[in-house]
């Protein structure tokens, strides 16, 4: 039986290609989006969210808008990584299908109330608002969550937005606090794990000779890395969010450790620091599987082999 | 003619390994060392600083006590790596020669004031108290530093003491954010250097054939190992304050950036963290030449050159 | 010759009546009002402060929106104070007179770019992001204002939005540290004084019976005294903001110190904290004339005496 | 049956008054005095603690030293307020009496464990090192303490030490932290009481004629005056501790309300701040009594009858 989850987007090009992965993996029964403002403004995220469905032939998926700025903070987008509607590099047609009127908050209230305890998961890729306030009014689906696989944080390799923080956590760290001392079952796929996961030039092309999917995966990446290279002068594009689905259909790519981690809500020069024992120099409990490691080549074959079905189902 | 330095330490194993390193190098007159609460209180790291020198027949190098305590927090020490004297591992003799009555801090200031402008550059490899306090006290002295050597902070290796900072540090932010906006040209040697320098089992046993001074390197280097090997699983120890002697002689076995660094004082889990804009996504300006990389084997050269040399002298 | 001055202002009922007071005292001169997001949101400030302009018979009064936010902060706004419209107690029409097209932060920097130096004074009875703004963008300006009288903070009478923070401080605690530090001529009247200048039932029949003007006075009156007899027990409402107008009128009504006031934004519970050094306990050097009485009966005599006069002229 | 104490305490003057106080009452049962860094070092407090047991013609009774610094931080001290010897004012012969071997912190574990379950009140008139030591290593004891009565903190009146802060809570803020979130019922007299509370010339005369005894509080009191005169220009000198002595015998003539109080520790410039919510603006939950109006007049006839009596009993 398919395992149930509930994708928390701000798309993105990395959102898309995780988004598209799951919906290309028969393993996962994504029950919808609930979007969230992160990359682009909310208005944005949730166009973007319904243009990847109808790429993907998916019309029929709930999209949910949530929450449009964080919960304390203004929000901080980030538009020189993602490009002005969030989703540079291929125009999408104006998407048909509607959103769900309802907010997204209470769609994952409903659903995790209303589907057995821990058979839903949660995967949010953007901001931690949505499911923070979802905790917040509902504290009872708490401990019915299966799993929490978020993109987010960074220990190693530190921060992308500032020196100590990674984007995520640092637009809404308030939120992250509340998820990280949540108790629910949590896994992290830092920074230090998505730049592990660099396009080649080699997958890019073999994406871009598939159909319409392919070609949209491939105009993406190529935007997408055009900053990174400038930043890091890394060669390709780290794939972020779709870690995290990978991470659900093959935990054995990963490695990680069992540690404390908290959220820095208070440093002048810090906040948004996911604060990671790695090294286990304090006596806090451990709440985190935070992943070090990613096999990247099974992690490429493995969207390789997922994207070029669906790409073919699509044109089938 | 010989480069003038003062060396301000909390001996400590790797402390008296670049103290040694130090008048073991024609390069450099060390002019006298500057004492400083740090990895044991101050009654043992002054006590520690005299035996270092008789080990070294250097009872003719002045030695000053500074402040026996950070600025403004307590003073934390770490006994369970430098065991309850600050220099376990081996026994040595009671000092004969004295402390200077002059405080540390006015050595300091005095010494600034009368030698020539940029001509004695500061080898801090403790907490930096005494810096500070000199600093503070003598703002004229600032501009007369010719550089400032610091063993202190990390960035990719992130903390030691917490999972945020570096125990030089951590012991007083306060002071350490003194001295990195003090505007002093000003180099840094992170744990993210450090744990580069690994000692290995058979530089230990070079060391252990040569005299006394070899044999006390290599027992300490037993005893300090011992700490590291238990937490970080590594083979060898760390000596980090050595580092930063062989920066003065030999900066081209280093690289690093010129970036911005400023200290957190102020974070719930991140005080005391170096906060270094490596990737330089602030527009704050660069204030440290902050060191990444070490040429390992050719520090170990360099150290087992000059330990030896000097080791055959004080055999005669 | 009249004294040139902007208001700059969130209205509110107590916003209002400070800019009836100015707009009906002959030695002020209002160069028009810069409108910021506070007790309602933008949409709302900028079209209450036109309302206003009618009121008073001023439709050629200059209005400008500014800033829709806080510098880094989410909205917080006042809306179980000042009613959902932000002027709730009376109705007043839809104003026909525009907004200005230019930005309120371009309205300021240009007025005092053009007007000879320190002949303009900013009125500041918001949070202070419009003025921060300004003075981050230009800093040649802030030498050229003549003085800045705001209403904001509180130290003996503490917060009333937290237990530590005044409204408008809080709301964008950024923004005031830019402005407390800048060097500015500054004159601050906090809660403590405004909580001194309640409402009679005599002086709100008395506005009562004077004409459309007075009667909305009567009714904001009657509105916002409401909270604050719920709230501190008090008899009467705090005119809050026309405080600032009487002190440039009568600053012989007030008693004060200049002290040291620094910004507290980064603390857990104090974040938006005025701290005054009323007893000169540090050493910070004195930037702002804290005051802390205001001769309550001459202070509703001036307001009688202006408003009924303007009241009369309107209805001419 | 006379209530059992343990007063906490830094002597300190107003220690001291507030010692005689408790001796002076058949009410109270003083089963120690358990003494603590503050107003001047450890060596110099217990020494003065039994300088004044002795005074009261009480050498049985039990001293106990305590921490010698607070939890995180370096010891600040206010000399200028005491004197060098923390009891200037009059010269005390040297005591003969010793202190017990027990440290404070063990005596307050045992002595809750032992006696009854809410029958021992404590009474800390210094940092609160000592008692959040003991609640920290033995939880267990929370729930056995009948009362604590605290001098400390400020709102109204704000700080003494920093503008925001009051000496006892800002040397120890961690210390006051965990006492304020124990649990314990919890009566702070803060300074807004206590500077309500000053002496008159009459009053001082009054004691001179006594014994030495009621001279010692003469010259004690002369010697504090003079700091407060100088500082708030005040006629007569704060006796703060013996505030809690006389609540303990007089709640009645005390006010206050039973709200939230929480200890900043984080802030820039608010460190040790006792925010308290006063106006019941936040939902935090009630946590403290926290005192407001004294009775003066009431206060000091209750000092000058019991300290008369105790005057005359010693001289017999």
């Amino acid at each position: 039986m398919a395992r149930k989850i509930i994708i928390d987007t701000d798309p993105g090009q990395d959102d898309a290609v995780a988004i598209l992965l799951a919906l290309a993996s028969p393993e996962l029964d994504v029950l919808g989006l609930s979007v969230v403002a992160g990359n682009v403004p909310l208005a944005l995220t949730e166009l973007n969210a319904r243009k990847i469905c109808e790429l993907a032939g998916r019309a029929d998926l709930p999209v949910y808008a949530g929450c449009d700025a964080p919960l304390m903070r203004k929000l901080v987008t980030a538009e020189e990584v993602h490009g002005k509607s969030g989703l540079d590099g291929v125009e999408l047609p104006a998407p048909v299908m509607q959103l769900q009127p309802q907010h997204a908050v209470d769609f994952i209230i409903d659903t995790l109330r209303r589907e057995p305890p821990k058979t839903v998961s949660l995967v949010p890729v953007g901001p931690l608002t949505n499911i923070a306030t979802a905790f917040d009014r509902a504290p009872d689906i708490i401990e019915r969550v299966q799993e929490i696989v978020l993109m987010g944080g960074a220990y190693f390799e530190v921060g992308n937005i500032t020196p100590a923080a990674e984007f995520n956590i640092f637009v809404d760290p308030e939120a992250a606090d509340i998820v990280f001392r949540s108790g629910a079952d949590l896994t992290v796929v830092p920074l230090d794990v998505t730049h592990q996961a660099l396009t080649s030039r080699d997958w890019v092309e073999t994406m871009r000779k598939l159909g319409p999917l392919g070609q949209a995966v491939a105009s993406w990446t190529d935007f997408f890395e055009r900053y990174d290279t400038a930043k890091y002068g890394s060669q390709g594009a780290p794939l972020h969010d779709p870690c995290t689905i990978a991470y659900l259909l093959q935990p054995e790519l990963f490695t990680g450790r069992f540690i404390n981690v908290v959220i820095e809500t208070g440093g002048a020069f810090t906040t948004g620091m996911t604060v990671a024992d790695w090294w286990r120099v304090t006596d806090r409990p451990a709440n985190a599987n935070f992943l070090r490691t990613i096999d990247r080549d099974s992690f490429y074959a493995l969207l390789t082999d997922r994207l070029t079905a669906l790409d073919a189902r699509l044109r089938g």
